[in-house]
């Protein structure tokens, strides 16, 4: 393996960690790929921005901090935990490149509004930032190779957690990693909150590698606390955000439409999303993927606000002039109204298919490991000075409080107008017929409630 | 005129001054409108974000800014100043909506990357904002005109400065005004430095109106200075940056292949910009402009990316993949060597027409009033004790230095690839040439200099 | 009563507040007299500089922001919340001037170094506060006098809780109150760190007064359940760290000493503590009180430092120097092994009346109201949109988690040396003998772990 | 020489750097020296609280920060520019060590009020700070003995510019050193103004060693700019404040009078300041200057406040409750006036040769090498990419307009009730005698403006 170091150390000035320095050459050339450069072009939040308006920072200013977090590690680990005998549990810094490497990479096939995108086009960000590392079509892929033929696999595996170390893989994904790390306080940064602040350099002064991992020493047990309550926090108030997920499912009922309209071959000219039918068809390759960004989409939200179908037309609009759909929180024991709803919706003239919604957003803010579990989670442990670990839950009475504790609401969705006031002039029946299902804010059954 | 009041304040949070309230409706209502909306597609300031990383932020964050620091400065007149007879030089909040209103709209006119789009397709965002307030066809005229009839031009004469009251106009509009005290502060924030800082409160708290417009009390003489020199540091280190400007020249080259393209109906089906033909067939309307955001400006580039012009390819390219070309200084005694220097470049295989430039950053930071000016500047007054004005620069020695100097540079850009080393195996007579005109980042005389 | 305004809004320059506006002549009397003053020589966290050095602001500083943030409420309330009708459960403004005289002067009776000063001197500063507030002698009962002659006692019946609205106490004492919210913010800047940041200017926003006192409107929730968290972490983090109170326990070490010298009539004149001896009488007056500060304190053990006696020089150069007491944590199963350890320390040679100690440190993070408790907390009420109120905690798991639960710990002191490597040249017997009580940071029984 | 470092890194934490690690033994050691901990007690701003109520800070946190400034400058030479061969002026690590001590101990000889303590009682803080480090009575030089004999002549040559090189010296020393690095961003962060703020880690970034001392790369002049403008702001804005110069023309007037009163004969046994007593008496060695802090003076004070004479004890009484005399400006022409205004002072009761005072303050904010002055400054070299050097005002005309100018202004001092309006029945006719000599805040010719 040859790493080319720059003749001189490169900086990035960022707003979160004020200077981000680049040191190996190879970390430089993946910046300026035209691959890493796309992220410049898809906003971190997707709609959120939408909510807290500063948000509208991008992928790629995150995936730089990431670097940035995962490079302070490594220098620390270096510094204080260096290995002397391989199969120490210390660290060989032989795999810092890898571990930079994933880290910068870790959100490459992300695209815009991935997570509604991939819904509606089954596409599959994992797959395709797997893809954009090992084929050999692209800049990345080029750039990874130069450091040796297998270096592209290796950084792919870190990636999805095949990579034999765990302490590299811990440092890009796990419960508190670099990429949660970043997120967390550039989010913050962006809208303007301070939930998401921590102390960032308290952690990284006291993280550690042992055998299994990443462990932290004790008098960082508050630091690591606090963190996990921020991300408690950042979930509950900006990422789960009930306007937002109203915005992103106008995006679900515009692409939707969309594709409904392609198959039954209803385009016209003029509408034809040039950069977009590959995904129509279902025949993309990774070039098409590359090119899309959340300028294209938009884009086409222009040409479709024009569009002779009503449904296209008014949803396009209303996704580019910020006129979510409402909410009501509903759940097990309400669920059975929806369908209800959902028809006097249709009767008040809205298709409910594209205009009507359930949106749930769930979180497991912490938990310990638990081999029975789906995707049993790599717990965070404290290392006391007797070396044994303690599982953190068990120190902090506020990290117990929320672990193991899945938060979040389920909403259903409709159009604001279904809210209109008995007294104004533009109330229909159909209205108040709906109204009856709601109270504070919720879902109720008006046969109960007796409105 | 009526204004209605919202039941209950509505705020808007921003990373910069926290909380936004919002308490007219028609505020809301303007915040709402979907030319207001479409300012969060387009990005403050311009492509500075491929160097400052962070300054991804909108117009319509800016906007808003803009607005709640005119809304404080209504606040503390009506507190601190309010009229009592007409005439008095003091503060008459029925002027408050018509102030709130400017604020918020004054940029509601700018395009994507509008300096340079301006510049190829003549469009003129001032002509546009008076457009957008005054032309019935607009969703902010409707809300305007809501409150009477004249309002719209009445907002519209603040923000082109021929409204009666300077008080109004020099808060929107002025050597220190809410536009530029917003977005000092706000590009410092997404920059991540702290070049822009300056203690608005202070300023906020100094200000006074008069008969002839706005005034500063002594005791903010300092605040007022160091947001001068904020200014001027933020000229010099983020607005002027070489490579934003290299980027910029990219842009302008990009533009200015696609309109001869076009103009030699050169491009195919699969390169039409459909949202932009109006612009290259220069007959466009408000509605046209009103598509206009960045997300399209890039959307079209990936479309050019495949062009088979090889200019219009490899220009859309180095934009969306950020390989600005590279700068040189100049001035008044080398310019005369640029063309020799173009030669070498159209030697080396670049149409020296794109791929070179001239480029000059001039402002100036502060100046007195000057009634023989082409562009009179309104200078900043302090009111002493006794009522009587003094100008700024004659209590400052600070403001002194910098007062009525422009400042700035003219840059010639070339392709990076010229500036290869000797050593390089990929090195070319041409580029040898090119290299003999330049030292030390100036253009020299390689005839004087026999380098 | 007479209210008189001062011609010009006077304002101070603070780090946690930016400005602190006064507007009332009694307010900026009040600031100017000489028993506030005095907080300027009194630290607002004693000894806990010694460990987080930063923490050198004093209790004058906090006075005026707890001033600060009363005034706040008192603007908003008086602006969205203003009564119509006696007894409608809103704001009357007539209440602003003893909230705020009753802000500024809650701390006024707090002594140097209050917990330990008290504990040896049987002091009471909340009787002092009381007297303060009523005594003729003092310019703060003249200043308040001026106001009304009944407005000394009502000012110090808001303090002591038995003002008749609960608003107006609630402001200023209760489990979010202004005093509590200044300190953290305050204690959190000052010592560099971040638990106790939490969002003030949004909980100031959801405020608003009901007939029973204050409550939360909903939208605010998640900010106040930061606050509780914040409270909670600071205390764990910086107010129970156990390096101070190693250091307040050497100080309650010098006061007992010093006091039972005194009354043993060993006091050398060079020795004598002037402005303290009215205290070692225990016939002070409030003048006596009212000459401490924690210059004075520290005077006398420059003094005392050159004692014949070797206890009271020792302790009180200890104090100067920084040199705290050590300390390991003991529970209710290990504390009887104190005395054999207090005895080891005696062996080596330290009087354990002065060089052992234990010391508790415990806190209520937050609690519901429980009429059965010796002191019955105000709870926190969100006031939902049908005016009903719920408890914070059935809201918010995170507050859930510590509801009702007493948070600290125990620990044992003694010197240093103590701990005194084996391997170090001076080792003595002792202190291996005692090192076998200890274990990991904790008292541990060496007959069963038989070290 | 030997150099122990510790096993484990040790951390400060502190609100302006965050965290301050110290590795070397001797470093933490000589914090824990009661000569350092003794800087606790005295106020980095001496009576600048007054006014700026947060500057509460001491020389100790500052003190600390200089070190930590130091010490990432040295770790930034010996990474990036580390010597290959002697004289090559590049950095030599083996000077770390007594860069650092130099760093922490600059100021070690500081008293309390040291600027008018030193006038009053011809003390000497820097002969002291030499002292300190080469007197074999204290603990720091026992300390610095311990690295080498020679060692601590070594450190204090440094304070006191002698070290041969001049790398050295000018971390410590110079017109942009370590301690005025911390001591402008350590006072904005306490007196929460934003005029001392600059980008100290772009500052770090750029320095660079060469033969001649430290010069900056030119990527960093408009960082080294920002430094020197915030310099003459700081000074402008806070160290030059004319209240705070108010409170200490007061502390001059209580200790002249002490000092009078002690060499009559007239303090009576309740007044004596035993810890003064060795300076009034003028034979004092440096025991009793280390007894000396902030405290030890306001006890004095609080004796001095019943002294019979009636002078000493208004003046210490309007020190302690902060009653500052006020102030006009005065110049050349009109310097004659003053002895007449004392006058009138005198007539009014107030004995002038302690309650009026000409106080000066004047800066030179940055100079150029003069090597005629009698002072010569260490111009600001920016070093071009050829290895040439400009002085820093040549590049930047923000810094050439402040270049050589000395700043500042003379003020006359007097009481208060010399402003007495002519409204108020306690006017004297004295008071209108005075007020005829001043206007707009300045001291006027009656004769001439004919008042």
């Amino acid at each position: 393996m040859k790493i080319e170091m720059l003749p001189r150390e490169k900086v990035f000035r960022d707003p979160v960690h004020n200077y981000i320095p680049v040191r190996e050459r190879v970390i430089l050339d993946l910046i300026n790929s035209p691959e890493m450069q796309r992220l410049r072009r898809i906003k971190q939040l997707g709609v959120a921005n939408t909510v807290f308006q500063g948000a509208e920072h991008t992928r790629f200013t995150h995936s730089l901090g990431v670097y940035n977090i995962a490079r302070e590690i490594c220098d620390n680990f270096q510094q204080d935990y260096p290995t002397k005998t391989p199969g120490d549990g210390l660290w060989d810094d032989s795999e810092r490149l890898v571990t930079l490497c994933a880290a910068l990479l870790h959100d490459i096939g992300h695209g815009a509004y991935s997570h509604t995108f991939e819904h509606i086009f089954h596409t599959d960000h994992e797959a395709i930032t797997r893809q954009i590392l090992t084929d050999p079509s692209t800049t990345v892929n080029a750039i990874l190779r130069g450091v040796s033929p297998e270096f592209p696999a290796q950084v792919a595996s870190v990636i999805d957690h095949s990579y034999p170390n765990p302490q590299v893989v811990q440092m890009i994904s796990s419960q508190i990693d670099a990429d949660r790390m970043d997120y967390l306080l550039r989010d913050a940064y962006h809208t303007g909150t301070n939930y998401g602040l921590f102390d960032l350099t308290r952690i990284l002064r006291v993280m550690r590698p042992y055998a299994g991992g990443i462990a932290f020493n004790p008098s960082g047990m508050h630091a690591v606390e606090d963190y996990i309550v921020s991300r408690f926090q950042m979930y509950q108030q900006i990422y789960f955000h009930p306007v937002s997920r109203g915005m992103e499912v106008v995006l679900t009922g515009i692409l939707q439409r969309a594709k409904e309209l392609y198959e039954d071959g209803k385009f016209t000219e003029d509408e034809k999303p040039r950069l977009l039918l590959p995904f129509f068809e279902g025949k993309f390759d990774l070039a098409d993927y590359l090119a899309l960004d959340d300028g294209v989409m938009t884009t086409y939200f222009h040409y479709w606000m024009k569009s002779t179908d009503h449904v296209l037309a008014d949803m396009s609009a209303r996704f580019l002039d910020r006129r979510p759909l409402k909410s009501a929180q509903f759940n097990h024991s309400t669920a059975h109204l929806l369908p209800a709803m959902a028809k006097i919706v249709d009767e008040a003239g809205f298709d409910s298919r594209y205009y009507t919604a359930k949106n749930s957003s769930y979180d497991l803010p912490y938990d310990q490991y638990d081999p029975t579990s789906a995707t049993p989670k790599t717990q965070i442990e404290i290392m006391e000075r007797d070396n044994t670990l303690e599982e953190l839950s068990t120190l902090s009475p506020l990290v117990k409080a929320i672990t193991g504790k899945v938060t979040g609401d389920e909403r259903f969705y409709f159009p604001k107008v279904m809210l209109t006031s008995p007294d104004s002039p533009d109330f229909k029946p159909e209205y108040g017929k709906f109204q009856r299902y709601l109270a504070a804010g919720s879902v109720i059954d008006p046969a109960i409630y007796g409105k």
